[in-house]
């Protein structure tokens, strides 16, 4: 039975994208649902300065209770080497750096261009390569804007694949890419995603793939025959689209789900506990928009998880 | 270039579902602008008793008028022998008959039982064989609740290709798959219409999925990797699902054709067109939700269609 790994990126993609801050405490709660729900890898928590972000000035207190909880790998996005040095602190035992492959991007994002961003992260490898060991976090990079950019357009996809060549040749443990403005195809998807892993091997990393123009799913389906084995997907969509209703950002957390299990392949989630975890969005979000198909039409009656019909 | 058909079937499907009646008029104008869009068959009627389904009383005239839009196949869906009678006087050149494949369904839907309903179509297409030459519409046959059935839960994959087996071999033109509840996985839809396909040859027709728990285009994905090249869907997704606001039913037909012509198979659509024919939707059904995550989100500012990244 092949299995794949959901990442959950709500706690931390989700609500960073959100102007109301959920309170630590709902946080803790909802990280735990997750994590009883069969979730083995949560990104919970952003280092950035709380002044941009007051969404997340509590990562070190949630990276430190996520830690408590048996079973699950915690993993902080960190921007910067000042970001990364908070999430080792808080002791983080795996972070994700993103590096654009869009010029144009990146100069918006960070005032850097590409190269510069490519510079700053080895500087986060070589920073953690030096220290001692038991205190290393893995490090997995997210090239983002892979598969195009909403201010530049086309992106090269040679240039993205060598920008992960580069980046895990620097020591990155993976390299993943991300389809961060929903620009993204089956067909395009697939040809990147088997690129990346021609290249890298067992360096290369998950798909980060957006749902904005309904095609989420459509190129979950492309990275799988392509040979990807980690998503990256937010419960409820949240953190989706600031400006049209139903056009979400990340990929539904319930939905995937539905999607690999009814394919006969393991995530190791209990849908309905996955669904009970969503009142933490409620309780913790009063107001904010929480979307899934599969949440609002229910499971099929024959819904079986692939353990049971391999069983 | 790879020729991907993408059939219209919101004119019927969608309006059936619907309880508003969209204006006669409007009917016309919307299908017009379907065609000047590129849609090359479009589903346009359900001849069933206008006491059934009221919205669908103006079928002969609907059919009249679209067989007057040159460059399209006009579909209509016919229950029985006395509506494919209608439809044959009506002009119809293409008609649809459902057959559906969970014994359950079809007893609680047209209170037969599966066999009966396969006699029942069978009866149609010698009655289609006995017509004068030149007055003999296409007959397709569309195996509903293929992938699985609300009420009766999994239906048996063996049989559902056996009645299709049935059907081809007592005349119908050509018999596609529905998912017609919104259960069917990748997996399962690409094993089908392998099979499909391979007991049916040029027989074989398209895929009608819905996209209920979001897995229409990622259904679609694997039903092209199946080598199916007729899908049905829905513009703005109508007539889908009566319960959940976001879980419609058809595929929405403008997030079809951004997903084909992005992969760079050709369905002669253009896309700001298909866009502006949205209005007939508003003006015809007001008050109606209208769905699609390209028409919210936008096409990207790469979007370029499959006959010019292949120019």
């Amino acid at each position: 039975m092949t299995q794949v790994m959901v990442s959950e990126v709500g706690p931390r993609d989700g609500l960073q994208s959100i102007k109301q801050a959920m309170p630590t405490a709902v946080k803790h709660k909802w990280i735990r649902a997750l994590a009883e729900a069969g979730l083995k890898e949560i990104e919970v928590a952003s280092f950035v300065p709380p002044k941009l972000l007051p969404q997340m000035a509590d990562a070190p207190e949630v990276v430190r209770e996520a830690l408590k909880i048996p079973g699950i790998t915690v993993l902080a996005l960190v921007p910067n080497l000042r970001g990364f040095q908070d999430a080792v602190a808080a002791g983080a035992p795996k972070v994700t750096l993103t590096v654009s492959a869009s010029e144009a991007h990146s100069m918006n994002n960070i005032h850097m261009t590409c190269a510069q961003a490519i510079e700053s992260a080895k500087r986060i490898v070589a920073f953690r390569d030096g220290l001692p060991e038991g205190q290393r976090p893995h490090i997995e990079v997210g090239i983002s804007t892979a598969f195009g950019c909403s201010i530049q357009g086309d992106v090269d996809e040679s240039w993205a694949i060598e920008m992960a060549v580069q980046l895990a040749a620097a020591g990155a443990d993976t390299v993943g890419l991300s389809d961060s403005v929903g620009y993204g195809n089956p067909a395009q998807v697939k040809r990147m995603f088997k690129r990346l892993i021609a290249e890298l091997g067992g360096k290369a990393g998950g798909a980060h793939l957006h749902n904005t123009r309904g095609q989420g799913l459509a190129n979950v389906v492309a990275a799988l025959d392509a040979g990807v084995t980690t998503f990256d997907a937010s419960q409820g969509g949240i953190g989706g689209c600031p400006y049209a209703p139903g056009a979400t950002g990340n990929i539904v957390t319930e939905d995937l789900v539905f999607l690999l299990e009814s394919m006969g392949l393991d995530t190791g989630i209990d849908m309905p506990k996955l669904l009970e975890a969503r009142k933490f969005l409620a309780e913790g979000l009063p107001g904010e928009p929480v979307y899934g198909f599969v949440p609002d039409a229910g499971v099929p009656r024959n819904y079986r998880r692939a353990v049971d019909q391999h069983a």
